[in-house]
């Protein structure tokens, strides 16, 4: 077992020099924290990584969930994790000081949930997803839903879900047939299935609070007749006591990574007895659950970085270890092997991984800081930063999810055959990372909502915001030498984007949208290769401003301009092939009259 | 379970139309060949993969492969595989007829042989391993070791392996320390360890004959000094009975993938009792072992086309029966949802895969062609069709393997979560042909030859000879109108490459040969592209002049002409970033004073 599996130097030069935290910490609320407090809290985060988290990664792996006379065991370390993340108020920490939380900024309990999903993966998801389903019932329930849920999830006694997808409303959720009927109490009884439910059901979980859309007897179709409610795997009677609530789990899914990630089949109301809450206003669903499934999208943006984070350490700490052959400019075979750290191809290989997962995370962290903006501007500045996050949002969960996928299997190929052995982790890595790029919104989804929405949305003033923000630290480069040469090449690189963007945007107006759509796929590529682009710049001026000021590690700094120069090298180059393909007319993907894939 | 995994129609087309496998009966050596025999032949395999193959292919990963109190146990069904392949002939089947084989064209061996493995991968290793250990006895060994040898490997009977693999000797070959002492008989003691042999050691096996690298005491250092022995698992007695040689089994190696084709670890000598029987001369064994190393880069190659197309038929049969969503151009949801094969990013995720895998299976018996051309022709064409297929070897292993990889991966996400799941195969694809980049040399060993070796050797000739072929390919699509444009684009991309190379060669002729290699990964990956060009713009060429012709199914050769169509617009563009990179002068990964990655 590999030991690193992230840098706190890196976690704390995103935080400090690149992302200015303390900044932040000039509003009132944040006022409480200063760098010291953080620093702390980022040490405790790792520690208990080191302690609690990765010595499980493996045999949690080997162990998986089962699923036996109705009954879901998963492995025990998740119930003691969970209960941990809830007596330290981690689930809860963003929460206001009057909810109970902590106030925390975002940035910093992304920044520790890395570290938690770097050191394991699969262990992290419960408490994410009892957080965020606590949160969606604390921004659109009422009162007495929060007394009467809330605080249990954010103690990590209960479970939460998004209760979702369905056999056929998978990528269209707007296809769900999940019904609720109106009962004479204002209650609702639910009937239908849901699939693919994270963290849906287990032994340890006193309850699980499925956060569920359905459609209200009578509701409009497609996605404006929506609506969300809870429903409790137990239901609270006036007591106080648990009571079943006809939510069966009628099997869990047997998935090829993330082992210890429990994914259910849950059925609603055999016994006509599964009762549902309403939660805010009928037909609204939708609209509610898209506060979750963005902030789900930057935790699977989140998981992508820190699963590659770790196979990147796991790879390097191999590469040292390892010797084998000699350099092509020595070929003496009397000469001693000389250590694969020194190959150029090694070198490629782990640079890659670095570049990748560092951007990834510096992309991250720029989303969190959005989010901690939103919670303490003024109305006008507010709905910038939520422009500017809701463009960020597919790129930020397609990026590290796509390329880390890529990343992991690069740090597997260092390695040579021991990667594809399960002796080490980087196996795991390649199982588990394969999920990110499908939950939350595929891919291809997460395409369709950058181009044919986000891109599109108010004018196409998110977009334009997001090119100002990139212009503006382009800008400010003109002063850094190092990276200054890299913002041209991608300023050149934005204005071939723009290129590509009016192109594709005078189909949507000529009311082409097969068209317009059908690569964005490779547009969401080329946006992502832009956009990570500029956290290298923005990382390379951070190392700059660092290295003349002369406080810090210099040769940290350097490795920084080192991996800024790596990407603009290697990287940023594959822009050209996607600009090329996205000024192309050619219509090759959209189904005609003849079938031609056979 | 997907019920296709290899298009019949598809390998036709290839064999006949595209790489014209009739001019070969007109040799003396293939005179009893005829398209009528051929097509039976293919249609056996594709018979016998149905009902012996295919059906247990999950099983037999279920089952993997178990090592207890020194004995290895693989999934049952693996003998009679090994045992069917043996008593039809198919190991030796391109043999010579006085050796007891078919004289087979090799084009026809690997075409069957990538049907076998299209069904199931990891049960086809054994026979083919054993073949081409053999191979090795007939090509370089004594009379009297082909005779004890060689007929029960090609039986099905005896299991053969390569033994090359060391602890410190992976990828460096030059590196093994395994020692072979000469004793007064003339045979040799053997000692050391041997890991990662593939088909090393299992129950159902009499005997399994060890074609091993080892270096005789005394020997020169390096690779001058490797000799080949043969070292049997059992020897063979004066009575012929078979007595334990002293080779133990230490363990098996736990995979991610191919989890029923076993991975032994090997102790020979800890009694001091392990005899090998050399091969041929002394210190010439890793000249010979390239022959068996070459024919196992075209088998990996092979493979990972084959599972690439396993895994996209299951995908095209998924995206068959799954509807889900709507156009973006009818977004009215009283529609009822389309079949997603209508969706543009489906489809080109499809088209994608389509293009890889039959660019690669031509590629494969572009290559066996040349073996067959080999076996045919005088001493001055000989050494031409051997420059070629030296040349396109490193190629025909990388391309099918790190495209199968992106392949198999994308047919994974045309599932869903479905694709994560181990009720479809894709899952089990993903993980299978991972290997296929590690395996008989690594991308980064592949490309260092390719780059450093194949592109030099003879002062360029077999390059010289590569763009000969592939110019000759563009000359005849001039007169077929829908390749001709693709032919234009190629020969663009021909012309960037020769820059390139011409970059490169003048950093090898000043002697920078760090500088020189350093980036041969990314050469490889320009090559695979230009030469997988070249194969589609060969099938264009044949899928037109069948469309003139009127000869067969319209619709599939219109079909080729898509996916070449897909290839030009999506795949080729990929060239541009790379030759970006590879004529930038600006030196990234070769390791200088400072350490940057941290």
């Amino acid at each position: 077992m590999a030991e690193k599996y992230m840098s706190m130097e890196n976690i704390k030069f995103l935080l400090y020099n690149v992302h200015n935290l303390e900044s932040l910490f000039t509003h009132d609320r944040f006022k409480e924290y200063n760098r010291e407090s953080i620093d702390m809290m980022m040490d405790a985060a790792k520690d208990y990584g080191d302690k609690e988290l990765l010595p499980y990664l493996e045999e949690m792996d080997r162990q998986g969930c089962v699923y036996e006379n109705g009954e879901v065991t998963i492995p025990p370390q998740i119930a003691k994790v969970f209960s941990y993340f809830g007596e330290t108020g981690w689930i809860n920490a963003t929460e206001s000081y009057d909810h109970g939380g902590m106030q925390l900024p975002h940035m910093v309990h992304h920044a520790g949930g890395f570290i938690y999903a770097a050191a394991n993966n699969s262990a992290i998801g419960y408490s994410t997803l009892a957080g965020g389903a606590a949160n969606l019932i604390v921004s659109f329930g009422s009162e007495e839903q929060f007394q009467k849920y809330v605080k249990k999830m954010w103690e990590g006694k209960w479970q939460g879900t998004m209760a979702l997808t369905e056999p056929d409303a998978g990528s269209s959720l707007s296809d769900i047939t999940t019904t609720a009927k109106r009962q004479e109490d204002g209650k609702f009884k639910i009937t239908g299935q849901k699939i693919f439910i994270s963290g849906g059901d287990y032994k340890e979980a006193d309850n699980v609070i499925h956060l569920m859309l359905a459609r209200i007897e009578g509701a409009p179709k497609g996605a404006r007749g929506i609506s969300l409610f809870i429903v409790p795997k137990r239901r609270i009677d006036e007591d106080g006591s648990l009571q079943a609530n006809d939510v069966t789990t009628a099997g869990i899914f047997h998935k090829m990574g993330q082992r210890a990630y429990v994914t259910t089949h849950l059925i609603m109301g055999e016994k006509d007895d599964c009762i549902g809450h309403l939660v805010g206003s009928e037909n609204l669903g939708l609209k509610y659950m898209f506060q979750m499934m963005n902030a789900a999208r930057i935790e699977v943006g989140l998981t992508g970085a820190a699963i590659a984070s770790a196979a990147y350490y796991a790879s390097l700490e191999y590469a040292q270890e390892r010797s084998q052959g000699r350099l092509p400019s020595s070929k003496d075979p009397i000469e001693p092997p000389t250590s694969i750290l020194n190959h150029a191809d090694v070198r490629r290989m782990l640079f890659f991984q670095k570049a990748i997962v560092e951007g990834s995370i510096s992309l991250v962290l720029e989303c969190s800081k959005l989010i901690d903006l939103i919670d303490v501007s003024d109305e006008k500045e507010k709905e910038d930063y939520q422009l500017l996050l809701e463009i960020l949002t597919p790129i930020v969960k397609t990026y590290p999810s796509e390329m880390g996928i890529q990343s992991v299997s690069t740090g597997l190929q260092c390695l040579g055959g021991y990667g594809f052995c399960v002796d080490f982790p980087l196996e795991q890595f390649h199982r588990d990372i394969r999920i990110t790029t499908l939950y939350e919104g595929t891919t291809g989804i997460q395409s369709l909502d950058l181009l044919g929405r986000k891109m599109m949305m108010q004018d196409g003033k998110a977009a334009k915001l997001l090119f100002g923000e990139i212009s503006k630290t382009l800008n400010e480069a003109k002063e850094f030498e190092k990276s200054k040469r890299h913002a041209i090449s991608l300023f050149n690189t934005l204005n071939d984007f723009q290129q590509v963007l009016n192109r594709l945007i005078g189909l949507a107006v000529k009311g082409q949208t097969n068209e317009f759509l059908a690569d964005a796929n490779l547009f969401m590529e080329l946006s992502g290769i832009i956009v990570i682009g500029w956290q290298w710049i923005k990382q390379g001026i951070a190392a700059e401003k660092a290295l003349k000021s002369g406080d810090g590690d210099a040769k940290y700094f350097e490795s920084k301009i080192k991996t800024m120069d790596y990407y603009f090298a290697y990287e940023l180059p594959k822009s050209k092939g996607l600009v090329t393909r996205l000024m192309d007319t050619e219509i090759i993907t959209i189904k005609g009259d003849n079938e031609y894939l056979v």
